[in-house]
């Protein structure tokens, strides 16, 4: 469990928790939050573990942690420990990238969280699991319900269409969206989840990043998949096939699902911490178009899709740092489209790139929106 | 394909029409329209034709058929026809059940659209399709879109939830339902249909018919399929799992796509002539809870259902009387439940029936509609 101490890594370990004669923890990993990785390590009792020993003394961190008992292991080589079935990727940001292809090579079940990993590297990820016979398992609650949906068909997906729950601007004028604050912007309607992928939902280009990983996971075209807003959030996502038919799947709004799922596959497993649907109170679903015009990042999103190469790495790092931006109130939120789209309009793409190619445009495009916000403070 | 000249007959040729490179027709079953039988028989050139005798001299019917290239067989023996892969079996009421149990037995894939044989003899014919091998194919929608639902799932359903269109008379007051006309129910708002099911679709006596069929079908238990109106008839059922994932089939209310899907399973076929979910027009759907004292017809059915034996048998015989009744203008509307609960009063159920004693059944409660008419007319 890499990201053990993030949103979708507390979530694991409450499916796991719920049924504990399922899973085991062999490892934990998690970044900065050493109390409560004391804490996982504690209950869970891994066998392995890592954390981050930047500027930390590794004995005191140890000792402070109460993980003596436990033996330390890089994050490639607990994605890559015999003792592994699955491993679940919720890190955050292209951070993952390889612990995920070390997962991916070691022909590991990898339950995938982070989505810039796939969207930055999915033709290098997808033929590495070609190659060595890993599976990957969505956690996106879309990409699982798509996944869900195909399960026992023989045709692929004719079309994905992908729901959004539109975020909290939704309905909001172009002016009103000028003034967003951060605090409105974390206030996501219907998922609670990190920062990053909160303020990612509200700008869409969450939505955009999952048509990558959707054109990826499945083997689809970037145009076959077809965004449509879903305010409610029960409707997951849906698959149209060859012959006209439409399979949809559906939940309440709650992580655990799709976490569970992954884990448990092709099984299914009662937990009856797990929600259900309760149709006596249940009236309306509605759909709409999304509008790419007060929501640039989607559309930015699906060009850099379309075009490939390092576009979609840029795509994933430009916005990183501009939601960082905004987060420390540095930028307005709709300087987080302007940004992205001003990096992607100087990128020189590399067609077919290499994980190295990858990383530089990764680097090139942090910088460059870096520069970007020193040239707009001059 | 047995009922050819009927509604669903007629719209499976018209899949095999589109579909000519995957299909063969090698038997032709039809009761009374002999126009239409000829025509169809001219277009698809079966080996075998039935048709009724009744009444009719059999040299001056086959000349006017002009089906002299064609063998006379009836239902049984067309239906286990070594020549045939697939029985679409979608003569009405429960007539069709010596057919059905004929394809059953000769370990077919029976694409059946005949709800009453199933309804009335479950037990019978999934216990022979048990011992034979034989597949039961759903062809109404509801049926295929649970089907389609549950498609690579190793795990059973734990709850079916019906979706129902609510018929023409969904938001009718008791006062309006007591002056329905005839012609009022047979105008249903969403399926083009034979008229008694949609008569049956005007009560929801239809509805209830399908939970009995879903019961014998998917193996559940008649309270763990939960009716719920859907007005759009988008939404063709959903498939409720252990773990609280729901999935459900959707797509434009035309039979030819479940006709389709049942001839051509596991494979999906592309068919230009059906009709693709246009996304960009697409709003809401809405569901409700359904009203079971302005339809008691659900009541009813699912009491039956629930008690079993040849109580649905009773429910099938009584309300096709009492829709016969209704359409020849000699009761009301509302008469039709009321007639169909005075004969399940007045039964005796036999448990675990036989062939024959459901056949009984089924002449004894026909008997005490028009019995219970006459003493109305008194």
């Amino acid at each position: 469990m890499l990201g053990s101490t993030g949103s979708i890594g507390r979530q694991t370990l409450d499916v796991v928790r719920s049924l504990p004669e399922y899973f085991r923890i062999v490892g934990l990993g998690a970044g900065k939050n050493l109390d409560l990785l004391a804490e996982q390590v504690s209950e869970f009792k891994p066998e392995f573990v890592n954390y981050s020993l930047v500027g930390r003394d590794e004995k005191d961190t140890r000792n402070r942690l109460g993980v003596m008992g436990c033996v330390y292991q890089s994050l490639e080589e607990m994605a890559r420990n015999p003792d592994v079935d699955t491993v679940v990727i919720a890190t955050s940001g292209v951070s993952g990238l390889g612990a995920t292809l070390a997962a991916v090579k070691a022909g590991k079940n990898i339950a995938l969280a982070n989505k810039e990993s796939l969207v930055a590297a999915g033709e290098i990820i997808t033929g590495e699991a070609g190659r060595s016979g890993a599976r990957i398992l969505p956690i996106d609650s879309e990409h699982s319900a798509i996944w869900q949906c195909l399960s026992g068909e023989k045709q692929p997906a004719r079309r994905i269409i992908l729901t959004a729950s539109g975020g909290p601007f939704r309905d909001s004028s172009k002016t009103q969206m000028a003034r967003i604050t951060v605090e409105q912007a974390l206030d996501h309607p219907s998922w609670k989840m990190g920062k990053k992928v909160t303020i990612d939902s509200a700008t869409l280009m969450n939505k955009g990043l999952e048509v990558i990983e959707a054109h990826w996971l499945f083997n689809i075209n970037v145009d076959d998949v077809v965004v449509l807003i879903h305010p409610q959030s029960i409707v997951h996502s849906m698959v149209e096939f060859v012959d006209g038919s439409v399979k949809a799947q559906l939940s309440y709004p709650d992580m655990r699902l799709p976490i569970q799922y992954a884990l448990s596959y092709p099984d299914r497993l009662a937990n009856p911490d797990l929600p259900r649907l309760d149709w006596s109170n249940f009236s309306q679903l509605t759909f709409q178009q999304p509008d790419m015009t007060r929501f640039p990042c989607l559309r930015l999103a699906i060009e850099a899709g379309r075009k490939g190469g390092t576009y979609p790495a840029v795509l994933c790092a430009a916005d990183e740092v501009a939601v960082d931006l905004f987060l420390s109130r540095r930028i307005g939120f709709v300087d987080i489209a302007r940004l992205v789209e001003q990096v992607l309009e100087r990128h020189r793409q590399v067609s077919r790139p290499s994980v190295e190619e990858i990383m530089a445009a990764d680097t090139w495009a942090r910088e460059t929106v870096l520069g970007l916000i020193k040239g707009d403070n001059k």
